[in-house]
């Protein structure tokens, strides 16, 4: 069928959302011209407005509108602990749970030497700047538990320890809610290897 | 969290599609900033686009860039057949399967009194005009069988015979590939009725 071309357009662009395929574009697509056409109109707003103003905080690298971000600024917030994340829904995750007023550094990726991506593509230049400039007491290894990301907390514990700071890992373990008998065995094991004494009363 | 206000009204402007919740919405933002910010401004390109050009079909109110649509101006399709459906969507999905020649009109909705669509608002005095000013021979009546598609459907039906039009209502029954154990109640109770006698070789 030959659909107009302005709607095969629309429906071929929202096929770079992610979990978007071709069904679920045209729904949205039809969707919009139907019954949105306001809020297909703010979304094209909110997109240039994001495009433009969006860029990457300079000390965190964590996405902001300005210089150095909110987070980075917040002089209320811990300036000795520094939290190693890989990406910016990393950072939303850990300050929606509320338990982490420290200082935070967004990666942006992990190493991964099959594709090219080495210290200097995730700005661990950067990272090691701060360690020499600011006063961390801590850094807290918060990158995601797959082999990539092992590997990226393995590096830069070697290079924070090599400036004299303190490196802890996040506990990974039994999600709370979590029923030990669908948990998977890798999980598992972390969670018996990282098991602590239970203190006497 | 306070997050970049440009970060959040495009969280916001997202959760107008379809499908799409505060955490689908946050993880689309994410992505089109992190790794798909070509694909974000297209987007917003084909948003204002669509928006702009996009509008209803002089004749048979699908939706089209044209004052008249191109199957409207088709005039290899059977100009005799008209079938009525309630959304563009239809027209595709009809389209799609390739076993239909000939015209369409797209309500654009199904009567639903309750909350004020009558006649009037999916267009039907349209429709009563091109039951007389063209040369329908037949009106296939393709809502869905919802309550209000099947009031519809018996509407139209009422002014097409009255326009000395022949009606037919698209067969409602089993799925092919669809299992009869699978199958609910009402679409079974369709099927028996609508049984056709099978003809001797």
């Amino acid at each position: 069928m030959k659909l107009s071309p302005s709607i095969e357009a629309l429906i071929e662009a929202l096929r770079c959302l992610p979990g978007v395929g071709p069904k679920s574009a045209q729904r949205m697509t039809l969707h919009l011209l139907e019954r949105e056409r306001q809020g297909a109109q703010n979304l094209a707003d909110a997109l240039i407005a994001a495009l433009d103003k969006v860029a990457r905080c300079g000390r965190c690298r964590n996405f902001t509108e300005l210089p150095v971000c909110e987070l980075c600024s917040d002089a209320k917030r811990d300036q000795g602990l520094l939290c190693i994340v890989e990406t910016p829904g990393d950072v939303m995750a850990l300050e929606h749970s509320g338990s982490y007023r420290g200082l935070y550094h967004v990666l942006l990726g992990h190493l991964s030497p099959i594709d090219g991506i080495g210290p200097e593509e995730i700005g661990l230049d950067i990272l090691e700047t701060r360690f020499a400039a600011e006063a961390i007491q801590e850094v807290i290894l918060a990158t995601n538990p797959t082999v990539e990301g092992e590997a990226t907390a393995y590096y830069i514990a070697q290079r924070a320890k090599a400036a004299g700071i303190a490196v802890s890992r996040i506990a990974h373990g039994v999600p709370l809610g979590g029923e030990l008998e669908y948990i998977d065995a890798s999980t598992l094991a972390h969670a018996l290897s990282g098991r602590r004494s239970v203190a006497d009363d």
